[in-house]
């Protein structure tokens, strides 16, 4: 008998047809005689119909008010949820996150979850119940409702998941797991049977939109194993999980690109300690998120060359920021390209393993497409293209790395 | 400087047009020095939006999770109120009804309130804030939700009031006060300024339905000053009060009358001991309830003839139920009419005024209506007159006793 915790996201319950399939689909987990939790999100629709009632109140309002007002979509699912389940002879009982001591610092409508007690849940699943959890939401210390901002259902699921020491956390989306890169961009993606946590979290944070980040670093530091299923096919998913855990490792994982970035290059900089911070200090001051930074000497040896992406919606107020930067610091010039996109391998098999980025560029230099930068961490190499090669570079880099097949 | 709470229903709150509507009438108060408690209903038609939802899973649905669904709906309701109060520049803050400790039983969608702590409201008044809490939900002693039955928000309202000690207990309709008879019936009938808490009671109970019966206990049993106002239009409404508060008693308040009953009676049955539990036992072993009840010596003197009216609704099992009875007793016949209404005269003036029922009897005898059946309370005369009578008795005793001039 296994302890799991599903979490159901807004479109596996956007309507009381779907809640009734979700209910089928817990209700058969549990005649399979594990013990279940249910996490659910709001309704699709529903946030969105709250939100905008108080949109006609005014502009912006109290976020306390707006954590009371939004809590309720999930407490609406919840209850259906509970008499579907009951409706299949399946006991149930729901439970909004105050009531299972969910308990949040007070950072309305992007609370951070502090400690949970899994008494109350425990006792519901030693009496034969499927317990179902508003997701989403919890009470700080004195009582408040909040929320986890976006994502935070899974969040509620892994904190859940942590707090019962239970033996899965699964996550039901609209896709059916993790899959090598976008079968979208290269169809002959593989979905991937297991993929660790670092993978995860540098397949998440470049783009790929599976799991939200939190919920993933969460699960890695609590050890937690997840699964990301599809909620409407049948199938094993992905499973997320320990390095270790694996025999053999695949050098690469699966390949993670991001439209969303932009290019900015100042040149010609007189190189003298200090001179990164005096760069990117002034685009920092501005809350503007800098993802990749790469820094060369130049050609003359006395100046270097300095070059970072952003996000897009970012680059126009970072690029008047940086020609700013470089006439203060005497530079040569500044250049902005907004026209560019990040691929980047990713596998933990990538550490013991050389030659990986040697095959990247020949792969890439190969199809002629040129590399405008490149950044490397322990388990991930990324290059930025121009953005007309996303494609081509994508299914390049997919059939020189044989992720076809599975490893 | 006076505590005020005051409680708005769901068609006062039906839009966000009147949710800003009642912000503005609640910070008139709070501006005109008082401290407010204000306590809401769902908006009009989201109960049964969420009614209607469970409805698509099941006929019948667990009633802890149908209360765990609707609560809800007041939920929305605070923080939208307390949101329009903020945007007008009125500190606020919202509570659900286990936010304040509204302690109830646990028998789910029609609980009992035990207690409340009015702690936590008390330091928001003081901290200079509006107070806005979700009627109609309250917490058993294991936390969960319980809603409190129709007109629950009533009952919420007079609750808090009388745990905070207020100066008054306002509670806005779609009526500004209560009237000496149903103007619908009697154009002429007056907006009492004042009227007594048994009097009250009797007018509710006999289908006057401005307040909630329960409410009207409540507030009687813990001497809170009840008002009830218009929400749309400004004006005093009508104080509930205490009896020794007023000077000169008015002879009669009101007229209440209740087209939704039957008659039933029973006739020429042998006149022994216990023959009245013989014959109501059936009827309320079936859980039909009895209003009137009147027995009678019959014409011989040694058969007796019994009369009572049911529900309309119950008609017809209640038929059904006294012929059988009928034959058992070896009665006489059993006869049904469902064509009757009830009058009543409401007064506590009553007590020490003779010749109200005369006068009253004498009135209607005038304009040919025959009485079919009179039962007697110490603040209340009622009668059972024909169907077709209705109007032209309440116009009659409207007239006889004055009622359109202020005592």
């Amino acid at each position: 008998m296994a302890l799991i915790v599903q979490k159901y996201g807004g479109t596996s319950v956007g309507t009381i047809e779907r809640i009734l399939a979700v209910a089928e689909k817990v209700k058969r987990h549990r005649d399979q005689g594990n013990q279940v939790v249910v996490v659910v999100s709001a309704m699709s629709g529903e946030t969105n119909r709250l939100i905008a009632l108080a949109s006609e109140i005014d502009e912006t309002n109290d976020p306390r008010e707006m954590d009371m007002l939004v809590s309720t979509g999930e407490q609406v699912t919840i209850a259906l949820l509970s008499m579907a389940l009951q409706k299949l002879g399946c006991p149930a009982r729901s439970y909004t996150g105050g009531q299972v001591h969910i308990l949040t610092d007070s950072a309305y409508s992007k609370a951070r979850i502090r400690d949970i007690d899994g008494a109350r849940v425990k006792a519901d699943l030693e009496a034969g119940r499927v317990v179902v959890i508003a997701g989403f939401q919890g009470i700080d210390e004195h009582g408040h409702i909040t929320t986890l901002g976006r994502g935070g259902s899974d969040t509620t699921a892994v904190a859940m998941a942590a707090a019962l020491k239970a033996d899965e956390c699964q996550i039901y989306t609209d896709v059916d797991g993790v899959y090598t890169t976008d079968p979208r961009v290269e169809p002959k993606a593989r979905r991937l049977e297991r993929i660790t946590f670092e993978e995860m979290l540098e397949m998440a944070s470049l783009g790929s939109k599976v799991l939200q980040i939190r919920s993933v670093e969460f699960a890695g530091k609590y050890n937690v194993p997840l699964r990301v299923l599809s909620s409407f096919e049948e199938g094993e998913g992905t499973l997320i999980t320990f390095e270790d855990e694996r025999m053999e490792q695949a050098k690469i994982s699966g390949i993670a690109f991001n439209r969303d970035e932009a290019k900015l290059t100042i040149r010609g900089v007189p190189d003298q300690p200090g001179v990164a911070f005096k760069i990117l200090g002034p685009i920092s001051d501005q809350n503007i998120e800098v993802d990749m930074i790469v820094q060369n000497i130049a050609a003359d040896t006395s100046t270097t060359d300095f070059t970072f992406t952003v996000n897009r919606g970012d680059f126009k107020r970072a690029k008047a920021i940086l020609e700013n930067t470089a006439q203060e610091l005497n530079a040569q010039e500044a250049l902005a390209d907004d026209k560019i996109v990040k691929i980047s391998l990713v596998g933990v098999g990538m550490r013991s393993h050389a030659g990986i980025a040697s095959t990247m560029f020949e792969a890439l230099a190969k199809e002629g497409i040129n590399i405008r930068m490149i950044s490397t961490s322990e388990i991930k190499i990324s290059v930025v293209v121009d953005e007309k090669y996303l494609e081509l570079g994508v299914r390049t880099l997919h059939e020189a790395f044989n992720l076809e097949e599975a490893s």
